[in-house]
């Protein structure tokens, strides 16, 4: 299969891309690179040392024997690029991963909101323009969010997209539908995805495009078979404040005596699912492909469920670490629950990797062997939801380092 | 009260703005001017005679010794112009109207397709930001659409945006829940006004903006007492098949002589409301802001349903005209029926100008006396939904002007 993973530069696109194209097909990266931009103006960079697209690239074509073209394309802004490179590479499906795709990044500043909205709108849009424009019937596979939902849940476990409900009609009958989940999204990140839904169920409607929808919980671990193949092939790891995800974050923390930060009671839940089976499940969903007609079809893209200070708490039993609550810089429920339903990809043969002592002594030992990279003044999330939390965030007295990990140490 | 009109230069602002002023508001247009770009786009004009930006401002000086500002910043582009004139205006409403809002012109080419989102996407988005960046605690009024809930309803009316539903839970237990009518829009413009939900659903939320939406109908008139009071304050009246709505359009095809063009069977039945009406529903709701908190105010601001076959028939009765069925550039069910609920206009106060004879004439005598305007070969609508559309549409011999009315005539 001809492949083309948009984004594939990135944290989940680059495994992507290399497993895709150990499974034989023919992969393609088309990235606009801005996520190495923007380590730029954060002033971070990747916990491991991720070499150049060319070096990665090159070692790839060393290891396999096989050549992963980089075509630069910025989706939002290039569209006759776009439409060209379409015609002449003739993909047979792509993989969309090119969004900005960082919660605290989104409410940074209003110049990120709009930055977000603008990027990553204009990015699918132009993509589904692109692919009506060109006649292509490629199957698109997006790379959604489980914070479509919300995560106030109604009491019943989160159906895979769809939500059968039950509505009253004039005489006291009744009517039963599928609707396509109610939307709730808790950050300007969350709710571009929930645009994207909007706009994938009107082109599958009004021109026929198969999409595949992947709605993923929060992604750990960092390395994937392909990307241990060689340290050229190393996967980012980001533990700044802004992009790096919880469990990732608090692993990175024990590893350097940082305090475990946990914000506000801990008492989120949320769905997580590591980075090799995110890359499995994009397999599948390539090897599953709507049958077309007017329904997009949407996965959960998650393994487990797990209550933030209950991770906290196995870290730091693991490790000897403390714990820190901090502000939470979110407007969130301080606790929720969460039950969502998976079957889909279990039924397409999904093995799970959930979480265990040993994978998590793994990505311990990544962020252990590279601690000499982190910053820590990165590390707090300082992107705040709203001017009031903004504000009680700077009034708070950050957490400080009790162990200084030396190089080499 | 201090209000701004968003796309006050429009077919719905300038009135809007006018019957604002009357009411003795402190008004000032904010608008681009691109919709009277888009004309000479698409090489028409107003078959109504509309003067300048600065002449008619000038007129309604003379007329009511008010003066209405404006201020010309494109919200999709112009970021920081809208934060600082928000600072510096300091309005306590926003009525916005500055928006692509055809359906057509939004399906006519990728470029337009891409032009309607990103313009109505970012705008949208823009204002909301710089509101929340401001700290303004401003009502902002949107104009929606009929539209964002489809045509083929579940067989009960159409509720004022929020849908009652039952939702089964584990244990044969049930959930009642009201959430956001269901999407379904029927062109890339009317899925920018879903978008628009998601985005004042989110900010409501997060930022506590008070929001109001108006799903607005079909608008049919042209003129209200404000603008009748001087022929320089005259209201635009499309009648091209890209910006004529479909009563004015047939009203203008029965003026001229051109047989009336109705798309397929004219099955379709729409939501309709005389502009008067709609100016005097912006003003009830600006009247009625929502308390704040957390949920968007929406209203469906219509008057009554018609079938479109129904209402040419009407047009040739009364004028002797002849109906051609044509090629329906839309991909939409050929019939459906459609009740909706209008209740909270109603109980604001708002007395429905419904269809009528008499006010049916007066548009004819508008078209009458402006036909020597109208170009003919704009009166098809040949922007076409899908490719295959557009072909059929290639194929057909289009209808032909009966009888020539010269000018003076």
């Amino acid at each position: 299969m001809r492949v083309a993973v948009l984004g594939g530069d990135g944290f989940v696109g680059w495994p992507t891309a290399l497993h895709l194209s150990a499974q034989g097909h023919d992969v393609v990266i088309v990235d606009s690179l801005v996520r190495r931009q923007i380590d730029g103006e954060l002033d971070v960079q990747s916990l491991t040392p991720i070499t150049s697209p060319k070096e990665r690239r090159d070692a790839w074509k060393e290891i396999s024997g096989r050549w992963i073209e980089l075509v630069r394309i910025d989706l939002a802004t290039d569209y006759d690029q776009l439409r060209s490179w379409l015609l002449t590479w003739r993909p047979d499906a792509l993989v969309h991963l090119a969004e900005q795709r960082a919660a605290p990044y989104s409410m940074k500043s209003p110049r990120h909101k709009r930055y977000t909205v603008d990027n990553n709108v204009n990015g699918t849009h132009n993509l589904l323009a692109a692919l009506v424009e060109t006649g292509l019937d490629a199957h698109l596979v997006h790379l959604g969010t489980m914070g479509v939902y919300g995560y106030s849940s109604v009491g019943a476990p989160i159906p895979e997209g769809y939500l059968p409900v039950s509505i009253e009609l004039p005489g006291g009958r009744r009517a039963e539908q599928e609707i396509l989940y109610p939307s709730n999204p808790g950050s300007i990140y969350h709710m571009t995805k929930c645009l994207d839904q909007i706009l994938f169920a009107y082109y599958a409607k009004n021109d026929g495009l198969r999409i595949t929808d992947l709605h993923q919980g929060i992604v750990w671990g960092t390395n994937t078979p392909e990307t241990l193949a060689d340290e050229r092939l190393v996967n980012r790891f980001d533990y700044d404040g802004d992009y790096g995800t919880v469990l990732n974050r608090l692993l990175m923390q024990a590893a350097i005596g940082y305090p475990l930060t946990v914000h506000g009671t801990g008492g989120q839940t949320r769905a997580f699912i590591h980075i090799t089976d995110s890359v499995r499940c994009i397999e599948l969903a390539l090897g599953s492909p709507p049958a077309g007609g007017d329904r997009v079809k949407i996965f959960n893209q998650m393994t487990e469920t797990h209550r933030v200070r209950d991770l906290a708490t196995l870290i730091a039993e693991m490790t000897g670490a403390e714990i820190a609550n901090v502000t939470n810089p979110r407007k969130e429920a301080a606790e929720n629950d969460l039950v969502v339903e998976n079957q889909q990809f279990l039924e397409l043969g999904l093995e799970p990797t959930t979480l265990s002592a040993g994978l998590l002594d793994e990505i311990l030992n990544v962020a252990k062997r590279y601690r000499h990279r982190v910053d820590t003044r990165h590390i707090p999330c300082v992107s705040a939801w709203t001017e009031e939390i903004a504000q009680a965030l700077a009034r708070e007295r950050r957490p400080q380092l009790k162990v200084i990990g030396g190089e080499g140490d």
